[in-house]
């Protein structure tokens, strides 16, 4: 099935219509993808963002987060009260992020490996963030401040560390909507480079869905909303959730 | 100048051709890029190449390097030999990779900051790394490691950190024909998810240049040529050498 995921999205430019071959399965139960699926609605029913009882959450505040940080993340916990927005709960173990209910053989074990934006121990030095998902408008923000650790030019943060949190978050945007997804395709235009310890919003949404496709858009802002620091478009290809990555790379 | 920068990338596609300004000042010496520029030559004489005598050069191979990366990284110094490739050196202060007469103020001074791609110091968890130019070519090949802190998916890396590479490698061979660049537009496609701790070669060229805009393509392949993990093209912006990146912000 991997080979069918690649091929949707080889050559295909971001408003191309895709006719899906109907003998693949495809997960389902959302509105805009097909029916028939394998992937379970738990992981757009939410229950999943409170799974993992055994694991530190990253997503809460600690001392290395500014004011500025504290101020936005606490403007979206009380619009999370009347259940508009939900908190998303983010981990060091890729696995722990998968409901509990549909983990796959090589998720149930620790492995030793990190989640990426998840790989450094000291608070405040790599990917400082919190995500809040918007179901009913399919939107994802993060609130990123992104350390020293992660520069690229004297001060600012690195290009591939502001794609890094743009995949992360639009990712999570598709997740939600599609279940397991992977990244086919990442634009971005970099507008004004992030300094490093400043707070930005990155905010992403849905904005189509073609069978298998889901395609997202996102804008990466100063606080106050003055400076545009990138946008960037996104496509991901929904994947057969009963089996691993491995598992679908090997049967092409 | 940072404007004129920002309005260089701004709505224009890959293909567009850009009429500069000619009242702004360029870096120079380089064909394809305007004349009259502050940008000294030293950035494509290749004399940085080993400027940097007190850093730890990250480059180098250490035990967690596998047999492949070993293969891969001797074939390229064969090739160093006669003078075709260049070996890059790579340091955790990003400001070591700027050539010393060069160095802006802000550059001269440790700040306690981490080059995102050298922010790990547990060899082998993060990325592992070597980049090899060819000068007449205009050309940055990067032999790619990833280790297990990168990861997105189970046992593969993140899309964020194939963006940081690819990033980075571009990057590289940007800087070699324009010195100080920024990163204006990024897109990547996704073909084949890159399993953790495989070798990867990640391949750039310089296509074009017009004026004070560099377009760049990239291919990440296995090193047996057979699988594309992943393809890219990029488009970075000349920068005023002179001035700190801070400095061309600021005068917006």
């Amino acid at each position: 099935m991997w080979r069918n995921c690649i091929r949707l999205a080889r050559g295909l430019g971001q408003s191309a219509v895709l006719r899906l071959d109907p003998k693949v399965p495809c997960c389902g139960g959302v509105r805009g993808l097909n029916p028939g699926a394998p992937c379970s609605p738990l992981w757009n029913s939410l229950a999943w963002l409170s799974q993992s009882k055994r694991s530190k959450d990253y997503a809460l505040p600690n001392s290395s987060w500014s004011q500025d940080m504290m101020d936005l993340y606490s403007r979206f916990l009380e619009m999370c009260k009347d259940g508009t927005w939900k908190r998303i709960p983010s981990y060091s173990d890729t696995a722990d992020h998968v409901p509990e209910s549909l983990k796959l053989a090589n998720e149930k074990e620790r492995k030793g490996t990190r989640f990426f934006p998840r790989n450094l121990d000291t608070e405040g030095v790599g990917f400082e963030y919190a995500m809040f998902l918007n179901p009913s408008e399919k939107r994802m923000v993060c609130l990123f401040q992104p350390g020293p650790y992660l520069e690229g030019h004297r001060g600012f943060a690195h290009g591939g560390s502001t794609a890094t949190i743009i995949d992360s978050t639009v990712g999570g945007c598709a997740i939600f909507v599609a279940g397991r997804v992977m990244t086919a395709n990442l634009s971005i235009n970099y507008r004004n480079p992030i300094p490093l310890g400043s707070v930005v919003l990155v905010d992403s949404k849905v904005d189509q869905i073609e069978g298998r496709k889901v395609f997202l858009s996102c804008h990466v802002r100063s606080i106050d909303g003055q400076t545009l620091h990138a946008e960037a478009t996104a496509l991901f290809i929904q994947l057969n959730s009963t089996k691993s990555l491995q598992q679908q790379v090997s049967s092409q």
